[in-house]
């Protein structure tokens, strides 16, 4: 058999899985309320579907006619050694399960939305009682060494382990808390201008402008609304981006916009001849991180980004920003400050809402955290870690949807995904001397051209790991992340 | 094997195909331009996988067990006999030609597209050969008597035929072909105030403002916009339609939306409890359109509408409507006169738009009218029928959608459409004398109850000659049509 049939069958499964993204888009767009039932029907059916596509007989029969076939090139090696990977651990799923997964997903989907709404964390508890314990099947399926929460990590970033995390947040313990309390002692900047009135359709244009100017082709792609944003794909071709707008904070569209812009061009730059291969994927979620991580902060928070662009502000809300210049813009979207919400807390503080996450997260799969106690525990680390007190639970434990999508051993790729932006943004103003000046005349096309080759086209040829060592000639070192921080927040706070 | 057992095999055949609803939704309304090539091959093999899912080995089983059991329940049975009428049809299709109907589809209609955009049917030929080659493959294996059109036929409308067409068509040109004639020499009525500029957004509003009262379930459906209005389901709980706005033409709004509306309705109103099954689905394209003829004519061009709703008019569109009555508005509504586009066309005219197409049809399958020749015999019959003369392709034989889909034998099925429209709604002013002071009253409940429980609660349990019979007391009739136009227009142009 050949690796055109390969590809072919693989083709066929993406077609599938990527019609089960279109399904899923539309669930958090537009699907209107009464048609959440047989949705969920429909994505359970597909979900099964896929998985008996990808381990059925005729995978298995192309990968090992293939995998010691001689003349195939080393991207084809590659893929075929990924798919084998893929297909050994899907093997050890029954059709049954993923299909019961799925449905329990977009129960405690609806469920979670229905608890949020009204605030209230018991009526999302048996939902999410359920979804973990099949989560620790799924463990107990997967194997593990270890922590069987490694399990779980290891399917959002390959390789990812309880001890080389808990290393990490060591460092950000050791470094950025202390580093923190120092800022938090400085005189605070003023960030009051967001608060003012911004209305919807404008920003929405704004929005529009600013990603046109990051490169996302709009041509391949297009922006919705929804109440949480996010980035799917229907293939390279159609790459789907979704902002919120809070008339009342204009804060809030525009590093949703430039952060779900950055994983959108990442996944616009996956190379379109490889659909439905593992070349044409994106490798883990803490690369796909990075690239949303690395426009939102080393870009979008940048002085350099707002010298170019406080002029369209100005240009869009001349009322709202009369005050205000372009350093004090600056400086407001850094403003420093432990908050309620993770997805819109500062740069800084952000690492302590993911290691809040992290850590509740080992103690549920050992067994050492029950779902009852969950707001308790929770609030009790918001207390110790950020020092405020949780009012409710819709912004307490409840305001992530992770959960509610069984998504355990997600959250630590944010933090990675950080990380990696600082260490591959400053390999690239090694290599490229003038990019903060480039960037202060809104060009960042040799920024985009730069990701697109050492990142984007290669799709999963390399591991992160691999990558980022290819990249930057060493493994993910959190220093580059400290001395970004250290560096931009003494200058804004003025710490000697 | 259980009836259980088939129900569920069902459900999931029908979540696939849903699925494919919902790409084809979203390739009409939100897909980006670049994404076309993906989104074909993404709806070709969910079209190949629920032709497998259909006509594989568990079918046969289930039906074989099924067919002769007994306990099981009227409605059951027509489930059985149905299901098992569609898997013999279906068997007849190999998957791989499935899928390559659904290749050649996306790939016409994208053609289609872009002929359309420039006006230029050549860039359209090729592909609608290769379609039609394929379409005639398919009266072939489909099987026919008389006619190969007839296979085509048969797959929108059950039992249809040309034999029977051909006297309805006979029944067009002796009594609606004279009737139009005289109406032409009376004096013409007034439209001109719908074109005046009309705001797209309170358009939108006033759309959305008749599907409520209409009694569309935004709860269980949606309205978007595409460049043509079709309405598509996704589950009797999530059915979508869409309207386009044309600010130079208040009219295109205004009966697009209360036309798909009607189609809305009857995908509501079919039982959810039934999903995935035969019961749960329409009976024919023809009751379909009955449906929207019905609220778009009968209801949405009556005077009692407007009696009704021009207040409302009034109220979005003060300045353009200060020098216009509701009896001026919708004698204006009611202009019949020659025109290019079947879609805008008045709903007398509209039968000669249908007619050129189903004859240009019938000549295609018998061999006797070339692809290259269309263009051509388009602008002589439409010379010959509406006395216009066709200024270009895009406003002629490119401007309907239906041949890049390959939907042959589906025009047909608008003038029956508006044939039993007639005929049912004579029936409801019968049973409901108060019928029209409702609908002056701004009231059509009863009227969309009366339909529910008529109509739309059977699914497929009735054919559509049955169900005529069993509403009405007798068959198809073309007579309530020609009584309606004459009373209507008679009274509207003053014809003795």
């Amino acid at each position: 058999m050949s690796y055109n049939e390969l590809q072919n069958h693989m083709q066929r499964i993406a077609d599938v899985n990527y019609a089960a993204a279109t399904l899923g888009w539309d669930q958090e767009t537009y699907m209107p309320p009464g048609a959440a039932g047989f949705k969920a029907s429909q994505l359970s059916t597909l979900s099964g579907i896929t998985h008996q596509l990808f381990t059925g007989d005729k995978t298995e029969a192309l990968l090992s006619s293939l995998k010691n076939s001689v003349g195939l090139s080393e991207a084809e090696k590659k893929n075929v050694a990924q798919i084998e990977e893929d297909f050994n651990r899907q093997k050890k799923y029954s059709t049954e399960f993923v299909e019961n997964m799925s449905r329990a997903v977009s129960d405690a989907f609806n469920a979670w939305q229905q608890a949020r709404k009204e605030s209230n964390f018991k009526l999302f508890a048996p939902y999410l009682e359920k979804l973990i314990a099949i989560k620790k099947q799924e463990c107990e399926l997967l194997g593990y060494q270890g922590y069987p929460y490694n399990a779980l990590l290891n399917l959002h970033e390959k390789n990812a382990t309880v001890a080389e995390l808990d290393v990490l947040f060591t460092d950000v313990r050791k470094e950025l808390v202390p580093f923190v309390k120092k800022v938090q002692q400085a005189k605070q900047v003023d960030n009051r201008f967001f608060f003012q009135h911004f209305d919807r359709d404008t920003q929405w244009q704004f929005g529009i402008e600013l990603l046109k100017q990051m490169g996302f082709d709009f041509n391949r792609g297009r922006q919705d609304i929804s109440s949480h944003p996010f980035t799917t794909s229907f293939s390279q071709n159609d790459v789907r981006v979704t902002t919120r707008i809070n008339e009342n904070d204009f804060s809030e569209m525009i590093w949703s916009c430039i952060h779900e812009g950055g994983h959108a061009l990442y996944e616009q730059g996956l190379p379109a001849e490889q659909y439905g291969m593992p070349l044409g994927e994106a490798i883990s979620l803490g690369i796909h991180e990075s690239q949303s991580r690395l426009w939102e902060n080393n870009v979008g928070r940048s002085l350099a980004y707002w010298k170019h662009n406080f002029a369209l502000v100005q240009k869009h809300f001349p009322e709202q920003m009369k005050n205000v210049s372009a350093l004090d813009f600056y400086k407001g979207t850094n403003r420093v400050e432990p908050s309620l919400i993770r997805t819109s807390s500062d740069e800084l503080t952000y690492h302590f809402h993911v290691m809040i996450r992290y850590e509740i997260e080992k103690q549920i799969f050992e067994d050492k955290l029950k779902v009852n106690d969950l707001p308790d525990y929770w609030n009790a680390k918001y207390k110790e870690y950020l020092n405020i007190d949780v009012p409710n639970d819709a912004q307490g434990v409840l305001q992530d949807v992770h959960w509610s999508h069984g998504s355990f051993g997600y959250f630590p790729t944010y933090s990675l995904g950080s990380f990696y932006a600082a260490q591959f943004f400053h390999q690239a103003t090694k290599e490229m001397p003038n990019l903060l000046t480039e960037i202060e005349n809104g060009n960042t096309h040799n920024l985009l051209n730069w990701l697109r080759e050492k990142i984007h086209k290669h799709g999963k040829f390399y591991t992160a790991q691999e990558l980022c060592i290819k990249v930057t000639s060493e493994k993910l070192n959190f220093a580059h992340f400290m001395h970004y921080a250290a560096t931009k927040y003494g200058t804004i706070y003025g710490l000697g």
